[in-house]
């Protein structure tokens, strides 16, 4: 079974949202139950829920909730509040530009109504516009999965990095989704689960999510990654993105350029699964891209224990970026984009 | 300063050996004497002292302490206890070929004496032969250093990985003598370390000896070395070996096959620095060299701390195999090997 990262139980104006606690895996699997929006600012603050298109699908119903106490308010008070809830929300993690996209939507629809819209309806049209964007990452994720299924042959070895899962989205993931698409409908896939240090997404996510599934997954230390290639046990490569500029280069999870320097040194196609919001035609190349630095206690103490020496200096950067020309295509919930990327990406964002 | 592993203190019969306990590291710098030679056979058990050569000195000098309360033995009594010994100390790490060669070295020592000699005397020649194997362990140390350190340029910034120094030998190591005598030679190399997973030697044992040394470290997750080489911030590679073949293929810890194969798609040189005896001759490329398996509780719950799901598959290989032609020379302690290594090392060897 796919795990259910987020959802909306019952309806307006006593609506809940269930979530996995993300911070217990793969430990325990507890779900939480929140019918508060303060709670869901916690969890998207503490990372219980993660992963740019689950984040907003939280925001998106915090704002609901939130706006469920003041069902019977006065239309202004009404207004007055979604705004001071939609900053707090937004504010929670202020680099995540999907928490933002989602939150901003769902207040949009509010601020088209005409100013005397009661209380009741507006919240409503929260309601339908929140579970308007879950299902719709739904069913992005679904189209991701049935345009790359078919690139992974039958009995495939796939590798993967990090976690572009069920659990970075409200459906069954990106880079994954092509992988549960593909164990659907009997192509029998495998996985190498990178661990994806610092922070190990692929050891603590990855592989809990596709035991969870029944798709055999191995966990290899990220360095392994090329002795396997060399081998000759990895058929195809495929990865998440956080941000893809017009001509392809693509920022994901450090280490994603590294394996796909060794895909392409050993013949193994490197694929890259991202929905069509990804893109940032803004950024003519990854160079624009800017690279989040993090602390160094990722790397020196992870999960709290030290084994680094006291004042090590460290390097950590969060992402890296993988040029173009090592992507042999980007599956999109629009179809797979085959290089030349940049003409690819040009054609289809025209449609 | 640079560490001293190991070394011998006052003299037999009543010598003990002094290691500095790499379990505590680098957390605490604790140094243990020791005069029982079971108390040594413990220490490297429990990798209290770890590294080919490091361990092939403990174990050396082991054999000396358990002698030395034999001293006044009759002569047949001390050739049998020795036997013993040398059989229950080889026994402690199974497969680490330099402990059987030193044990074999200083017993042969004994073996080659009339059948007469007095146990005192015995004893002298075990003590001689066991500091002359830790101060050629030494010299081979410093020759590795001074070969390799006109390698790199001035303010050259190096990247290696796993713990090829000082803790892994009697003397300053393989790939960072190359460091350290380069810094001793006014050259301020400045040194990437790759923290190595799944033990962590570069992130617990490398950053220690290279600050304590006084030189410029910056630790990073072996899945960014992709990322600083591509960003222009690697000049050369040096790491040690396990084991070369006479083609000149490479086993070495696992990871360092990822790092070759990145340096050679970003036009780094990649070396590999170990002393003579660590080519095989017997094989004739790297394909014949076995990979030992390793435990997945490495992998899943380093430390002690479990991150990964239970049950989980894990694939850990302890080494890889780095082809000679990624390979812009090995630096021994003749001079500095040059492809085509199969003729080099041939050459050398026959000297």
């Amino acid at each position: 079974m796919i795990v259910e990262t987020i959802s909306w139980l019952g309806s307006a104006p006593s609506g809940r949202v269930k979530l996995i606690d993300q911070t217990l895996l793969p430990v325990e699997e507890v779900y939480l139950e929140r019918d508060d929006y303060r709670d869901i600012a916690g969890d998207i603050r503490r990372l219980a829920v993660r992963g740019a298109p689950a984040i907003g699908v939280a925001g998106a119903l915090g704002v609901v909730l939130a706006m469920q106490e003041h069902a019977a308010a006065r239309p202004n008070v009404f207004r007055a509040r979604l705004a001071e809830v939609c900053g707090e929300l937004a504010g929670t993690r202020p680099t995540a530009v999907n928490l933002c996209w989602a939150i901003d939507r769902v207040k949009r629809v509010v601020d088209s109504l005409p100013e005397e819209t009661s209380a009741q309806r507006m919240l409503l049209s929260l309601e339908s516009e929140a579970v308007a964007i879950m299902e719709q990452d739904r069913r992005l994720c679904r189209s991701i999965g049935e345009h790359g299924a078919s690139l992974l042959p039958v009995g495939g070895r796939v590798l993967t990095h990090c976690n572009a899962g069920a659990l970075a989205t409200a459906g069954i993931g990106t880079a994954l989704a092509v992988i549960y698409t593909a164990h659907e409908q009997g192509r029998k896939p495998s996985v190498w689960v990178d661990e994806t240090r610092p922070l190990l997404q692929g050891a603590r996510l990855t592989t809990w999510e596709l035991m969870r599934a029944g798709i055999p997954a191995t966990l290899i230390c990220d360095n392994m990654a090329a002795s396997i290639m060399a081998a000759g046990k990895v058929d195809i490569v495929v990865t998440g993105a956080d941000r893809i500029a017009a001509n392809g280069d693509t920022a994901n999870k450090i280490g994603t350029y590294g394996v796909a320097c060794l895909a392409a040194r050993h013949g193994v196609p490197f694929y890259v699964a991202a929905p069509f919001s990804t893109f940032d035609l803004e950024l003519s190349d990854g160079s624009r891209i800017p690279i989040e630095q993090r602390d160094s206690a990722e790397i020196t103490a992870p999960l709290g224990v030290r084994f680094a020496p006291e004042g090590v200096d460290v390097f950590n950067p969060a992402f890296d970026v993988t040029p173009a020309e090592l992507i042999a295509g980007i599956i999109t919930d629009k179809g797979v984009l085959k290089p030349p990327l940049a003409d690819s990406i040009r054609t289809h964002l025209a449609d």
